[in-house]
């Protein structure tokens, strides 16, 4: 499928991350029928953009050890499924399966790229370049998303230079990246920031859609999503109840809430084709498989309005 | 003292709502004690505008029955106090004190307006006048604030025209306030209506400050109060830790975190004089008064961005 079939310019296009951020840093271990079932659920309110999980060791990540058994789910169910691809061996994996994109991480800062790959940029950027050649030689309809961590600044650098992230994002595109997404990793960013990378990041992109994923650390997930709407951003990552975190960023409450998200975009005239009230069964599915996590989010908890269209006219 | 001199229109002013709006529908009644020592550390923090009440009978609100010993505290400390007169005879205790700012509410919906408050809009916006004429009379240093509330969506009426709410204002101009605000007392708005609505107040209000009051009920709370920030607004409303409900929003999370609305200003380039780790102690002092509350704020649990340049430079 092309990328414009996938991630539509035209719409705004939320993909569900909770099953592989969500889940990185969570103390249990969802069973992989809690997972089908998860993903069933959010299907039927109309989620189709999954990130699944990682292609990574099964034995030191055993949250992503059933990735394959997921990829066949989301297939099943006519769903788009992403992975991490951290490395080679995990793109090697990743091109045997039936896994619609594979992700790539680029970090916006030196200091971030080794610490959390031991690889400098340039390396990470050649990495997105490998992934491409294979995808191009073995397995041509898989996308290929290369996602620059850090973007609007590093626990470890402090700020970035904004021309930096755009640089970087350029040279994944040059390096054979369909799409190239920006991300709030620590929860720095405020909305003015955002909206002016993301400007800047539709002027490199023109037609083709980028990613903004915002972590909510210090409260600004949703004015920063907005933001981001405002300035040409179509695709939003998120996760059901804001679950997930970050082990740069200690206290962090994970992802922005996917439901608030859906809200948000409505209320801004996107509609998202999601049924808000149907996303509350996949909720109490995942909140059940990980009884140590909180799950967050002020729309599952007040309801969406009453007595008023706050949904976007399609 | 002028509008300009307590709202100047070139800089953002935060208005902590917390002992008003935070304690109307509290379990417990703080001590007058602790509003005292709770004032007072948020003034040393560099908060210097609040409400502290309302003017209603003291058997009823037993929450504001010491509010002439707050305003007498706030004078001390040299900080700007407003109360809210709901009705003449309110009007007629504020204007005995040394208050401020007289805060009057006109429904943005006759239905609300009705149900609220046993009165029609008109009937509000003629109370207006009545105050300012008092102030005129009595008191010419005093401010007059008139409140619009609905003005994004009504829980009862459901949506609201905004040139509805524009005519109010202009009303409430006309009668005298000195200063209008809008508020999403259910926490019904989204960025783009807020924004929308903030910019036709900013041609409205010419230099003029105008004041945003919102609610975080459905996580849009920053989201809306940065493009408030983005379209005029320069006074924004908020309480310490989220503090604050309203009955006609059951389950709603109180007024946007002031701590976070700080966070926000700042990201956008605001300077807001507020020392955001001076505002612990105060935060401190309301949780320890407020045993039965919920206190919120990502930005209390993560604090600020370590090793970035995240403040405004005035």
């Amino acid at each position: 499928m092309s990328l414009e079939a996938i991630y539509p310019a035209d719409r705004v296009t939320l993909r569900e991350v909770g099953l592989r951020d969500g889940l990185q840093l969570a103390k249990a271990v969802p069973s992989t029928e809690a997972k089908r079932a998860w993903l069933k659920a959010e299907a039927a309110a109309g989620v189709r953009h999954y990130e699944v999980g990682s292609f990574l060791p099964a034995a030191r990540f055993p949250q992503f050890a059933d990735i394959h058994e997921i990829i066949s789910a989301s297939g099943a169910l006519g769903l788009h499924s992403a992975g991490l691809t951290l490395n080679e061996r995990g793109a090697e994996a990743a091109i045997a399966t039936a896994i619609r994109e594979m992700v790539c991480v680029v970090s916006a800062t030196e200091a971030h790229s080794e610490a959390n790959a031991r690889r400098s940029r340039a390396a990470a950027v050649e990495l997105v370049g490998k992934v491409a050649a294979l995808r191009n030689e073995r397995a041509p309809d898989k996308l290929v998303n290369a996602g620059i961590a850090m973007a609007f600044g590093c626990s470890l650098s402090g700020n970035v230079d904004p021309a930096e992230v755009l640089r970087l994002a350029e040279a994944c595109l040059a390096a054979g990246a369909d799409i190239v997404g920006l991300a709030d990793t620590v929860g720095y960013a405020g909305p003015r920031a955002v909206g002016a990378l993301c400007a800047q990041m539709h002027r490199l992109c023109g037609n083709r859609p980028f990613i903004i994923h915002l972590h909510d650390t210090r409260g600004l997930g949703l004015a920063n999503a907005a933001a981001a709407l405002d300035n040409g951003a179509r695709v939003v990552d998120a996760s059901l109840g804001g679950l997930g975190g970050c082990p740069f960023a200690p206290g962090a409450t994970g992802n922005v809430v996917f439901e608030d998200v859906v809200f948000l975009a409505e209320s801004m005239g996107f509609p998202t084709g999601i049924d808000l009230e149907a996303l509350t069964p996949a909720r109490a599915i995942a909140e059940e498989a990980l009884p140590g996590e909180s799950f967050h989010g002020a729309l599952h908890r007040a309801g969406p309005p009453t007595n008023a269209n706050w949904q976007a006219t399609a």
